[in-house]
C-alpha cells in the first residue's frame, strides 16, 4: 500500500510517499513542486496540476492523504489554499485515486503525540519516523506527516 | 473577442459565452456541467475539470471571467467553492487563457445597475441583455453575467 501525502499550495506544494508492508512503514520519496514564476494564479495552479499528475503517474499511489483546509488561517489565505486543494482533488480524481482528509490536529497528534507542535518539531519527528538522515523541507515534511497519519489511522501500519 | 464566464461549483458549474464584435455583444452559448453522482469530491471535481476542458476546446475563449470567491457565504461553503474555483483556474491556465475576477457586487451592478439583485432579477436582465427567449438557469445566468461584466468593464463592449 503506497500512500501519497500532499501539502497543497499555489507557490509550493509538498508531497511525500510512504509504503506500508506488513508492520513496516517505508519511506519512498518526498519533494516539492513549485508553481513557477508566472504571477498569475491560473498559470501557477496549472503548473502544480501538471507536476502532481507526473508524480502520481511515476509513484502510483494507492491512496492520497491531505490535511483539511486550515480553518485557523485568515479567510483570504484559507481560500487561496482551498483553490490549490481543489486542484489536488481533481488531479487525484482523474487518476481514480481516493483522497482521505485529516484535521491538522489529528496529523500533529499522530506524528508527535500532541495536538500542537511547531513546524520544526514536526519535521524532526517525521525525519525520525521515516529514517531520513536530514529533516525534509517543511512542505515535504507536512506531506509525509499526513501520509504517515493515513498509514496509522487507516490501520495500515 | 470571445469571453467565457464561469460560475464555479463542485456539483453544478455554470458557463456562458459571449462574443464582442465592435459595439455588439453577441450571445454564443450557455449551459451547466455537473460533477456527476459520485459522492466523492475528487470524482466530482475531476468530472468538472474534464467537462470544462472540453468546453474550452470547443468554444475557444480568448478570456475567462469569474466572480471572486464569495466572502458572504459561510466559511465551509466558501472553502468548497474555492476548491472548484481552483480547478477552473488550473484548467484555464493549462490552456494558456487569462482569468479575470470580478467582485459579486460589481457583476450585479454592471448587469442590473444595482449592487444588490435577486437571482431572478439577474437571470431576467441577462436574458434581456443577450436576447434569449427564456431566462437561462441560475448557474448559466451567473456565468453569462460575469462574461458580460468582463465585456463591459474591459471596454470591449
Amino acid at each position: 500500500m503506497r500512500i501519497l501525502g500532499v501539502d497543497p499550495g499555489s507557490r509550493i506544494l509538498g508531497y511525500g510517499m510512504v509504503e506500508v508492508c506488513g508492520r513496516e512503514c517505508r519511506y519512498i520519496e518526498c519533494g516539492v513542486l513549485t508553481g513557477g514564476r508566472d504571477p498569475s494564479m491560473e498559470s501557477r495552479l496549472a503548473e502544480i496540476a501538471r507536476g502532481l499528475h507526473e508524480v502520481i503517474a511515476e509513484l502510483a499511489p494507492g491512496a492520497i492523504a491531505l490535511e483539511d483546509t486550515f480553518s485557523h488561517l485568515n479567510p483570504r489565505s484559507a481560500l487561496v489554499l482551498a483553490q490549490s486543494r481543489g486542484v489536488v482533488l481533481a488531479v487525484a480524481g482523474m487518476s481514480g485515486i481516493t483522497v482521505h482528509s485529516y484535521a491538522p490536529a489529528v496529523v500533529k497528534k499522530t506524528v508527535t503525540g500532541r495536538g500542537r507542535a511547531t513546524k520544526e518539531q514536526m519535521a524532526r519527528m517525521v525525519q525520525a519516523l521515516v529514517g531520513l538522515r536530514r529533516p525534509p523541507s517543511a512542505d515535504a515534511a507536512d506531506a509525509l506527516a499526513v501520509a504517515l497519519t493515513h498509514a496509522r489511522r487507516g490501520g495500515h501500519w
